[in-house]
């Protein structure tokens, strides 16, 4: 750390005139870097274990060769898209409607998440083999290699994510004024509103690949999945895994790539997103409104200084997390609840840690609100808790709701479907009514009253609460894919049964964690967006007001003060209330656009699964002996038809995405943008909880059915509960998560085009104009 | 009218000084009683046709009986509530939180729309059996006993509804200041908008009948329809409507419970309702914002003239929608086209007829905006016919949507679903575009920029001509039901295959009329929940200041002025603005709402069946010779089964919609309640849409795969297209049409506790207050 102050002093005295940087905030580049070193370490550990026979090292390296073909292929994609985007971008600026540093950071941010994908994938389809050969020696042999695998994803994507976040920051508060004086940041006044409205735009690269992670992932893994289980599981009679099924690959690669690569980016997008719309919040609280400064230091001073509080909770979360994994041990005859224990150990400490240790820390920071910034975080941290157990109770065949579901299948399958669906549809109450809780209290704790953005500041506290210990909840998450992968080697290289039921225990554990993540995914989602809506009209009136310096600097040819306009005047000038039109307009596209966005990949969903179906029935038909065992299934086909597909697929979903807000700006205003987003936010958390929970409960009435309730597998009741855990598949693994992606990207799109929307009559809208 | 005008003059005199009403304002009431001499008209015509043989008539009777059983029973329970909710009213009028007057008027509203559904019912089942015997004539005589029929509801829905508001408003304008001066209402000042916003709240009584009609309806015919179904078709393989099934009578009353009476209530309830808001708006917008005065009159002589607006759109409405009826006329050998087209021609003349006739009777009623408020009246009928179209789109088989479904259930029942939800999922998009459109247009057109009242009031009139030709719509809604009984009719008491047919094509028309009847029944709602939402807001300004006069009065003993608030400062005093977090909580909780309570009517409808389903099972088992048609099937058990269902299952549904909004308010106040019914439409509009659409669709894909295709009937094509049906039943006719009603319930429950809400903290709500 020394060597780090060092730097800073040198910086500052080279550079423009710079307030130091609290010390605390040096913890939040330090642990980025820790994170990454112990992913490092938690890779090469893993990497030491033998990965078992060649059986299974043959399968492994099909699933890795699959999977990695399929990252190909998207970042590929993602590249075209990304180009396109950064031309967008440089034209923007171009026309001063952007700033110029904004293009490269979008690179930035899609860069790293990028990466994040690509490592947890490599380490992921890495330790499938080895946790299964690891699962034959004892249960805990297998749970360490597949959570410490998990880890490596978890701790990559908090660590970059941070790391992101702080170089850029050094670099445009101290590295800009230095290279570029008088340029972009400017030098004199207090350049924070500038920098962190600039940087809330990194969101961007990061939601961008977020989108194609997600979506794409969700689309790829469910046409495998649903195409392997209609013709292997249905039509052939062949069980799950089994090597005889072409398609059999391309499903245990889409595990990887959409509850891996797809939950990290979701999740590395809310993280980096909560982070800094919170920064952008604290400092446009105590500049503009004036409230909360600290005696005796300057709004700069004051500004960093709550900067600095969501990087140190994000700092503090990396280190519990680690400690958190070396927290996981179980004993060799671990029954189910003993094993999810165990993992909730970890959860459990490292959140209380979080709740222990902020207190202090915030306290040390210098924060006058301290305790009441601390008092979000226990909300944020609350209120994930809450959804992850709501989410357990309904999805869990420990409980009434899916227990409810597996009757119903006993009477007929459209009883079972009316069933999970009315299951899913009430499902969202409980986790509305802990994030408007959540909500209200931070918001109001923090001074919501007397300073509107100082509320919000404490809404975005919440969400990196919630968030802060991503790195060990992500490592539960993709620790599920990791066993469920270990599960269908052991099966396809012909293991000892003992094994195949050790790592289904672990697999049944993970979709236990996964169900509970993607709730946690989903509500950080609806907090983050919060956040970020409201430091999107920060943004705007950042824009507003520096297109109106450049305007005043054409026509006079010379400098004027930048106008000063608090939030209160902004607040009248875009009349953001709900009888205005334009916002009602957009709150009703807003909920539209969530519906039909969910058709669109549903039904992707559904032309991808054809192709497999296809494809699968050819196989079995024209390849000899493939039923028998004698002839070789063709399996890269099934995975690149599973990759074409999904690529193919999302392109209008994209589309969709990133043209709605663009549309309904131009046409509506700011309003119109505003009341989109907010409508997308409300109706997309309680659609996008209805169908992840209506999923997770029929596939779980299944399970119930098959461990022998209701006649047990075979039973008429189990093919009911077939049919709903099918229509399940799509809701709970691609629609429902892809609305997380929708609800924020939609939001960042609107940040980075905000120039475009306020260059056309202020922010108004063609409607409006046309009218006055 | 001469007599009438006498008696307006006599009022005038011997009441206090009321200026004179506009003399079209006297169309409402006369074409209100126009409307009920046809209903008996049509009523008496359909009623001397004969009944058919014994068979028929005993099975008619069986009929009527079971649905005059349900009125019977429904009406105890509405009486229990009424009684209730009356008793609350009066509690909260003796502490000044609610106008005397109020109570009295929420019975009239519920009596005159349950009147409606009584004659509804009367008729529609004293006319299957009629339409039956004529259809052994002829389809056209078939057609015309339905459809006259039909007409009944209309004209009596429409009469009812206009007479009780223009006979009310009489009564206060002229009647009060003559009984009670000094009381209740003012004498001297204008006394217009305490006149509407006290009439505002005679929605509340249409709207707690519609929630019982609508909601119990909804869950009575679908327990009556998937019981018999699934035992009946699917267990003891008989036919439909097959007299041998114990259930058969319950599916028929259900017919009528539902489409009828349900219909018939909802729609009720939005007619009134949006005239109602409609006169609140534009007395608001001409008294308080003063814009939109008519030179050399007073404020109040305006206000009757912006009053009259809508009860003349009404009125025209009126007399378009009798003449229509008279229009409809089909040829014997006519296929499906040419009768759809032949409804098709009463349904387009009538609104040509209110697209011509509405401009020279708004300029010959003086209003000064006249072109612009006809163009509102354009955009309402737009909308209508936009939403109607793409409802066919999507739920016909003569289009792509059904058809893939179908498609992919040649795949699986599980891909049939997933497609169906997805076309559901996509339908809202056409439909909510319109509304928005509808709303936009309006809204500027009528004024909005600069009198947001004037807008808003606009947004009112498109509702009031979406639904002016109600009259006309509603009697083909009910004509459906009406053929499908008489097709039922027809089959039970074995009249020639040549007579079930011609029933069976007059039906498949009906599930045509159906479907856009309830398209247009949501796109209405959403319409008048806007204005009713606007016309809200009013109610408080109101509130606010008679409360404030009453305090000031108890304090000082002395008359002070009433304080005058004006939108604006009265806009900046309750924030709706989209970052109020009590907004935002109001959202959130809105849309969760939603999905939650469709969530109960679903699951309602699966225990309610459940009960059903055990009842035909016990029957089959325990009645000998039942199924060989020699043993008679206790219908009447199952009637009565479905009658206790529906009354006890709608209970707890009926809580949720009133309660919800009074706790939300009492919570985060006036904004939290603004919010909160913001959230329940956009969300509710999508999800109904949703919901009815893919219901909607999965029924006509498996009637296009009965007329042969993909195998055709018994192929598995069909049976997972069954299964499809089976679970758009609660979708279509229960969960989605109810949301409907949840959406205006919650408004009016808003608009009657308005001053219980109000109170709390100057309507801020307990959060406000405990942070201040």
């Amino acid at each position: 750390m020394e060597g780090n102050t060092t730097a800073l002093t040198v910086l500052t005295q080279t550079g423009a005139d710079r307030a130091a940087l609290p010390l605390l905030w040096w913890l939040g580049p330090i642990t980025a870097i820790v994170a990454l070193i112990f992913a490092i370490h938690f890779y090469k550990q893993m990497m030491q274990k033998p990965e078992g026979n060649d059986k299974m090292k043959f399968i492994a390296q099909a699933v890795r060769e699959g999977a990695m073909a399929y990252l190909q292929r998207q970042y590929k994609v993602v590249g075209i898209v990304f180009a396109i985007l950064f031309v967008i971008f440089l034209v923007l600026s171009f026309f001063k409607l952007q700033n110029p540093i904004v293009p490269f950071a979008f690179l930035t941010g899609g860069l790293f998440s990028g990466l994040c994908g690509f490592f947890g994938m490599k380490t992921a389809t890495n330790a499938s083999a080895r946790a299964a050969f690891a699962a034959s020696n004892s249960l805990n042999a297998g749970l360490q290699v597949a959570l410490r695998a998990g880890a490596v994803m978890g701790l990559v994507v908090v660590g970059f994510a941070l790391l992101d976040i702080t170089l850029w920051f050094l670099l445009l508060y101290f590295g800009f004024p230095m290279i570029f004086p008088n340029n972009f940041i400017s030098v004199t006044a207090n350049p924070l509103p500038q920098i962190t409205a600039i940087m809330l735009s990194f969101g961007m690269g990061a939601s961008t690949q977020a989108l194609f992670a997600r979506v794409g992932g969700g689309i790829y893994t469910k046409a495998a999945d649903v195409g392997a289980d209609l013709v292997g599981k249905v039509e052939a009679n062949i069980p799950e895994d089994d090597p005889r099924n072409p398609a059999t690959i391309a499903d245990n690669v889409g595990d990887n790539v959409g509850d891996v690569a797809g939950m990290g980016a979701d999740l590395y997008e809310s993280y980096a997103g909560s982070i800094l719309a919170t920064s952008a919040l604290g400092v446009a609280a105590v500049t503009l409104a004036g409230s909360g400064l600290i005696p005796g230091k300057s709004p700069l001073e004051t500004g960093l200084i709550y900067i600095t509080a969501p990087i140190v909770l994000a700092a503090l979360g990396i280190v519990l997390s680690i400690l958190a994994v070396y927290l996981v041990k179980t004993r060799d005859d671990a029954d189910q609840s003993q094993l999810i224990a165990s993992l909730s150990r970890g959860l459990n400490l490292s959140s209380l840690g979080i709740a222990v240790l902020s207190l202090p820390l915030l306290y040390i920071l210098g924060l006058p609100n301290f305790l009441a910034v601390w008092i979000c975080v226990l909300a944020g941290l609350v209120v994930g808790l809450v959804i992850g157990k709501s989410t357990e109770y309904y999805t869990s065949h420990a409980f009434k709701p899916t227990r409810d579901i597996a009757e119903q299948a006993d009477t007929s399958s459209a009883t079972a479907l009316i069933e999970g669906l009315a299951v899913g549809m009430e499902s969202g109450g409980i986790p509305v009514a802990a994030v408007v809780t959540g909500i209200m209290v931070s918001y109001y704790v923090a001074g919501g009253v007397d300073n509107l953005l100082m509320g919000l500041f404490g809404v975005g506290i919440a969400a990196v609460g919630m968030l802060s210990t991503l790195g060990f909840t992500l490592a539960t998450d993709a620790y599920g894919p990791i066993a469920d992968n270990a599960g269908g080697n052991a099966e396809m290289s012909g293991l000892d049964r003992s094994v195949r039921q050790r790592t289904d225990e672990l697999d049944a554990v993970g979709n236990t964690t996964a169900a509970i993540g993607k709730g946690f995914a989903i509500g950080s989602a609806a907090l983050t967006s919060m956040a970020l809506l409201a430091a999107y009209l920060e943004e705007i009136r950042l824009v507003l007001s520096e297109l109106r310096h450049v305007e005043e600097l054409l026509v006079r040819g010379e400098m004027i003060p930048v106008m000063k306009m608090t939030m209160d005047n902004f607040m009248d000038f875009y009349n953001v209330s709900l009888l205005n039109p334009a916002v009602l307009a957009g709150l009703f596209t807003g909920a539209a656009t969530a519906f039909f966005f969910s058709a669109m990949t549903m039904r992707a969903v559904g032309r991808a699964a054809t192709g497999m179906v296809e494809e699968v029935r050819r196989q079995f038909r024209e390849i000899e002996g493939i039923l028998e065992g004698t002839g070789r299934p063709d399996y890269a086909r099934c995975v690149a038809i599973s990759t074409a597909a999904a690529q193919r697929e999302m392109i209008a979903p994209a589309m969709v995405a990133i043209i709605v807000p663009v549309v309904i700006g131009i046409v509506f205003g700011i309003a119109g943008v505003l009341g989109l987003l907010a409508g997308t936010l409300i109706t997309g958390l309680s659609l996008a909880i209805t169908m992840s929970n209506a999923g997770g409960a029929w596939d779980n009435a299944k399970k119930y059915i098959e461990v022998g309730k209701f006649g047990g597998k075979g039973s008429p009741a189990h093919k009911a509960a077939v049919i709903g855990d099918t229509v399940g598949d799509p809701f709970k693994d691609t629609a429902g998560p892809s609305l997380n992606i929708l609800i924020k990207l939609m939001t960042m799109v609107s940040v980075v085009f905000a120039g475009l929307i306020v260059a056309f009559g202020n922010g108004q809208g063609i409607i409006y104009m046309l009218f006055h």
